[in-house]
């Protein structure tokens, strides 16, 4: 954990300074009610990466909910998002002893943007009784070994790799240089390239921080728009890196799932994720 | 499938006496607004099965969408369903040309039972094109050697048995008699026992329709409440029983997910399903 800079006024009253938290900042207008902004440089060709999208609504539901952490929260993609303000409208569906249950819309030029349903609750020790694991963290050569993510031979554009810092295994990085796997598989390393601490909203945006999988099979690759997004936040990460593996197992018609696992670096499973997507078309 | 009963005209407008579109038949209220009751005989020592709620919501929220299917759909269980009438409140979140957008409750003697977001629109031929296809169905003996699911010894009342159609793989079947095969594994068979096809509305049913795969695993067994159900309806079922596959492979403190695949008699995939549940207390 790096130390704040001299520059974390910048954000009043959220004491960080850290470039996620900044992103991801809200104000509110009126209860229930806020205003954010989706800032440049968290994009892929212009439109912003459906976790950040996920984590910025997400601090306003986590707000009202009066709970520390996401616990499982499901967003509907409807507008693409280039960079501006957005507003955030919450209804607090039901605050419960464990779990407060929330949901909100993101509205964006007066378009419906995101829509969301989420349960909060505190999930700090939520790793601490393992009862039960079949499989564990994908095997990482050292993040040195790693391949960062590139800019595909300037297929397209990935500002949001300069806010993170992704490392993919070698055996999975072959696309971006024109070589399929041939697995609807994308493993590697996840981290904040400014050092700050993985925290569960952080979770929210490495549940859709590392290339599709479906890059890795023999389809047009492109834009590959995000229906739904469900995250299960299952315990707060301990410090360091975090390790994703992402599959897709079945492509249909121009459809398919994506499955995700983040685990910390204490080799506890943190969040799982599955979205529904589409592929791009030739 | 079966000749309809004479008893049709029992649900005015619906054309069926299925016992499962009487179940989740809905009238409407206002604009948005329905009825509907939740029937006993649907429940699992009282309470109402979790897809049965789901697909009852989803009726209402199916008809305001103007498209036939759900694509994909998200409930937060907020308290248990004894028999009795509900308020079901839906939203229009967008009306789009692929995908409409839905959001609802589900309201219970005054309290919020379920809250929902839903994606709706046409799956048929959603399973035509099979671009990428990593695993298949489960192998599951003929139906007439596979085990029904019994009443585990008395252990507790399923009255929604006598609904469904549920045959479980032999080697997944022996913790109803008190030998769990340590595997967080249940597959089968299933299908209504009065005979309906299994529409997409049913798969919504058949993704909460076996027995909870931790009953294969040394843990306490008893009611495991469902957090947040998402199904993902990924093409129409060819006609004939579904096959079932339900894995949890991390129980963590006393929260665990399960994740559920539905294939159908021509080994197409027709439904993905995700859930986050809690184990019971001792």
């Amino acid at each position: 954990m790096q130390p704040l800079p001299a520059t974390a006024a910048a954000v009043p009253g959220s004491g960080s300074a850290f470039e996620f938290d900044v992103a991801t900042s809200v104000t509110t207008l009126a209860e229930g009610r806020f205003t954010g902004e989706i800032q440049a440089g968290w994009d892929i060709g212009g439109n912003a990466n459906g976790g950040y999208v996920l984590a910025l609504a997400c601090r306003a539901l986590r707000e009202v909910s009066g709970k520390p952490d996401p616990v499982t929260v499901t967003a509907h993609y409807l507008a693409p998002g280039p960079p501006g303000p957005v507003e955030i409208t919450t209804q607090v569906v039901k605050i419960g002893k464990r779990f407060s249950t929330v949901s909100g819309s993101v509205v964006k030029d007066g378009r419906p943007m995101l829509q969301l349903l989420g349960a909060f609750g505190d999930q700090t020790g939520g790793t601490a009784e393992r009862l039960h694991q079949a499989g564990g963290p994908p095997e990482l050569p050292p993040l040195d070994e790693c391949a960062p993510r590139n800019a595909m031979n300037g297929m397209v554009a990935v500002p949001l790799m300069e806010r993170i810092d992704v490392r993919l295994h070698p055996d999975d990085a072959g696309f971006q240089d024109g070589v399929r796997n041939g697995r609807g598989e994308v493993r590697g390393w996840f981290a904040f390239a400014d050092g700050r601490p993985i925290d569960t909203l952080g979770l929210l945006l490495a549940a859709d921080g590392l290339p599709p999988a479906v890059f890795n099979l023999d389809l047009p690759q492109g834009w590959v728009p995000t229906v739904e997004l469900t995250v299960h936040v299952r315990g707060v990460p301990a410090p360091g890196p975090v390790r994703c593996r992402f599959t897709t197992r079945f492509v249909q018609g121009d459809s398919f799932e994506e499955d995700g696992e983040v685990w910390d670096s204490q080799g506890r499973l943190v969040a799982l994720s599955r979205q529904l997507a589409l592929i791009a078309r030739g």
